[in-house]
């Protein structure tokens, strides 16, 4: 987030908030004290009972929060999403805000969280970017005992006949640890198991991260766990968890974390925060279960999805969608002057600077993002997240352009005044809401992989084509004949750009996508297409974000953002 | 766990009890639910204020339950201390236990939690042997988190000079995973790190849990943190965390570790489960700061030690005690028939018959481990833990011997039972306790470090000398020269044997014992003395107890225990 000299830090502003019990927010929801488990006073569970019971009530209206593509200018997004959570219910309405929980790795690394920011905040902020209620901890147990009980089946005679070159399912550490990236285990003799290449991802890109956040229910969950690929053996067929016959402890592992997580914004706003699989190996939403939850509970959810609307709300609709089966009410793309104008060609460091020739051009990516949630049958609603640097002309044109093309807008300030800076944008979107178009997934799951694959490409990146590596096409033509056919897509692109080319900025057309590698997530409920290298494993800074931070000796913490 | 037709599994007894609000227990205790932080219904941590505020209370009774050397029969340590204390509670006394918390990793691998057994348990069950309040999840994260850090630190230009070849901090995980004992990290070229020799620990193992067991707040945690050692120089100078600077994230990443947990027995005692060291290569009790606020709660705190008096006891007087400052006012020795025939020569499969030749054999065992206790000054009890396949001649030798020791002893039924069946031993411990002795510890800190090891050899395992490897021996010259001489020393020894060949049962004499290596444990505060080779990364069986677990769809565990 940019610093504003006239809005406190947001750790400042976070340890100043006076917290009401979560109690009083759960009867704000309508729920009782026995609905919930509380972790300390400001954290709770939501039981599975009273989720069942909530079945038979009505949903509210889901509003999906979404942006161009990021630029390391920042647009603020999750703020945007709470701030807009907490003007609905300044206006009056019952609303609730659902987001994803932040990885503990990336906050000891980079300044930084994932609860919003200056006025639009969720708390208690430390707790959520610490270990919160221990979901992720949970993930990354049952993910490493995974492992664990297929390298002692290997080490144990190996009766399901595991090719140890051909195990794909790596060990996870919620940490930024780039030696981890590329190990050899097993070494040492007979004792310490078989030698065999292996590498750690971050927890959030576990593929248990991605089936948490799509089961609807326990049952779901094991059913999902049990139909994981882990591996394949000497004869090429594929292992999956059920042929190791582990489903049920996993599920056991990961009962208490498959529960919604309730807390509260800065204005007391109830807020469910559950799951946050990666965005781009994964679909990048918070949990379908949150999400249900919400929308029985109030009656204007705000949720949001990952990166910029070519991949996060792309997910959110073609992927989540199906399984919620709830499709956004009204989709918020946010946008900001400074990052428009670095989609226009200009560096971070010039962006202080009025340049409506940068704006202009950068608008470009705006644009395609407003067609795309058109596309989809949904209505669009631009929320300009207004920064001090931004000039009266650059915000003219902002404005005008979206006049110009028909959708409505909103400049909104929740980041400097909280719910009470997004009152327009509340009343713009409840707006759209009432104008509902005839929402659409963009591709039929019958269609075969590559026809998929390159609908996305064309209709949501603007691009041509897409280009099959000679392995992808093997895969393809491999996990058809094993009857994958008929999954969606997770595609795993650039964020930075809507191309595969993270250099290219604004709005670039005619280009073609490589597709690498297509992997099996056969628990989560998709194939993964792999466009140049992801990142599964971040790295440390020189200087980590760690360095500053300190607890005070009656246990408050200093320096985490 | 032996089974008894008259008493149903753990998990049936743990699943049918009814539990009390936690905040019960609290107030049973002289707490507030101000003093508390619930963890749901049924799992509390007690705040920093409480235990500040309670520094001026009064200490109650310390009641230390420790044991034989361990046998593949079983003693039920645990499950005295926990029916112990209901026993006390029984008889009208105000009492409290304070145990460790268990490992998940084993709980995967192989039947048997730490939670106690029978009628004598402690709650709730799944959760405590699962993830409980995330105690040893933080730890894990503490650890890798300093992991990462050293490892990014080599690869961002090393400007400490750390030699790759020499760091002895390793990663650890809550998991028994044979795989990872040895490994390579930082492969795949220099976007992947420094290549070099690693392994995993098991998280029980690591330093951090002994350091956090070891603290007495954040101020301390915080010092001790920082004088970890992790790795040493090319030039061979030493290297901690604080010349990383990361000893306040670490300790941010524990504060809500530290707090001790609270729970309750079957009879609705109230336990403080926290921190639970490795009992060979750490010290092997639970938390400091648990049992120094249970002394202020109760008048009669029952607590336990790792393994035989040999092992967990000697390391509970000598370097929990001087932490604490207050030494133990009883101690317990555990022993059963069974445990004492196979010390007397006889295989598990043997047990089931009568033979008291075996049983008179094995006595030796049960002898000198009283005479360690009244080496320390301290009134020792025997509890004799009675097993249905025990035969009355069996029983009466045992007790024959116990008389003719002058040593108070009681056969308890806690097991079967719960508190009433302790109740004589309740009675024979308070009279104990009115009888003190005078403690001393058995080393003064200023001897040198050979001398210290040698008294524990020759006062505790009734052995002749330590017999110091090269390397021991460089290492011990080298850590005096540091100025690390004064510390306690930690032994790690086979918990099997009072030697350190797990062959020898019973009361081997005149034995030496090799000492391998010396590690250093700065933070911890002590010297490890390795005997023989340490297991600290377990692996799991050909078919782990996994497999058989399950979660209903309300949420209910199966197959724990």
């Amino acid at each position: 987030m940019t610093t504003n000299k006239t809005v406190p830090s947001d750790i400042d502003i976070a340890q100043a908030a006076s917290m009401v019990s979560i109690n009083d927010i759960a009867a704000g929801a309508g729920l009782t004290a026995d609905d919930i488990e509380m972790y300390g006073q400001y954290k709770a569970k939501i039981k599975f009972e009273t989720i069942e019971r909530l079945k038979t009530a009505q949903d509210g209206k889901l509003i999906l929060v979404t942006s161009i593509n990021p630029t390391p200018a920042g647009e603020g997004k999750s703020t945007v999403t709470v701030g807009l959570a907490d003007a609905l219910k300044a206006s009056g309405k019952n609303s609730m805000v659902a987001l994803r929980e932040p990885s503990l790795g990336p906050v000891m690394g980079v300044k930084g969280g994932a609860t919003g920011g200056g006025y639009a905040q969720v708390l208690p902020m430390e707790d959520i970017n610490l270990h919160f209620t221990g979901d992720i901890h949970a993930i990354t147990t049952a993910n490493n005992a995974l492992a664990a009980f297929i390298d002692n089946h290997i080490h144990q005679g190996n009766d399901l006949e595991i090719d140890p070159r051909k195990v794909i399912w790596k060990r996870v550490m919620d940490m930024n640890d780039r030696a981890l990236r590329q190990i050899v285990i097993g070494l040492g003799g007979p004792a310490r198991g078989v030698p065999r290449e292996d590498g750690f991802d971050i927890t959030v890109a576990s593929e248990i991260m991605a089936v948490l956040c799509l089961s609807s229910d326990l049952k779901d969950l094991k059913n999902r766990l049990s139909q994981i690929v882990i591996a394949y053996t000497y004869q090429g067929e594929p292992v999956t968890v059920a042929d190791l016959d582990v489903q049920g402890a996993l599920t056991l592992l990961l009962k208490d974390a498959l529960k919604p997580n309730l807390v509260q914004t800065l204005e007391q706003t109830p807020a469910l925060i559950h799951g946050g699989p990666f965005a781009n190996i994964a679909h990048g939403c918070n949990s379908v279960l949150a999400t249900k939850t919400a929308l029985k509970l109030a009656d204007y959810v705000v949720t949001e999805s990952g990166f910029g609307a070519d991949l996060g709300a792309e997910k959110f609709l073609n992927i989540k969608t199906r399984t919620t089966e709830k499709h956004p009410d009204a989709v918020v793309i946010v946008a900001t002057v400074r990052a428009l104008k670095m989609h226009g060609g200009k560096s971070k460091k010039e962006l202080v600077n009025e340049d409506t020739q940068a704006l202009k051009a950068g608008l470009t990516n705006l644009q395609k993002h407003i067609e795309t949630v058109q596309e989809f049958g949904l209505p669009a609603v631009v929320a300009i997240n207004k920064f001090h640097t931004d000039s009266d002309a650059e915000i003219s044109i902002l404005e005008d352009f979206c006049k110009s093309s028909q959708v409505p807008f909103s400049l909104t300030e929740v980041w400097e005044k909280g719910g009470n800076g997004g009152i327009d944008l509340a009343a713009k979107v409840i707006n759209a809401i009432d104008h509902p178009g005839e929402f659409s997934y963009l591709y039929e799951l019958d269609l075969p992989i590559k026809e998929k694959i390159n609908t996305i490409i064309r209709k949501v990146y603007g691009g041509s084509e897409a280009v099959f590596s000679k392995k992808a096409e093997a895969q393809i033509k491999q996990f058809e004949a094993y009857g994958w056919g008929a999954l969606p897509i997770c595609m795993a692109k650039t964020q930075y750009s809507l191309s595969d080319d993270p250099s290219q900025f604004g709005r670039p057309e005619g280009f073609k996508v490589t597709i690498r590698e297509i992997v099996p997530k056969l628990g989560a409920g998709f194939l993964v297409a792999l466009t140049g290298d992801v990142m599964t494993m971040p790295g440390l800074p020189k200087n980590p974000a760690a360095k500053n931070m300190d607890v005070t000796e009656d246990g408050k913490g200093i320096g985490l953002f």
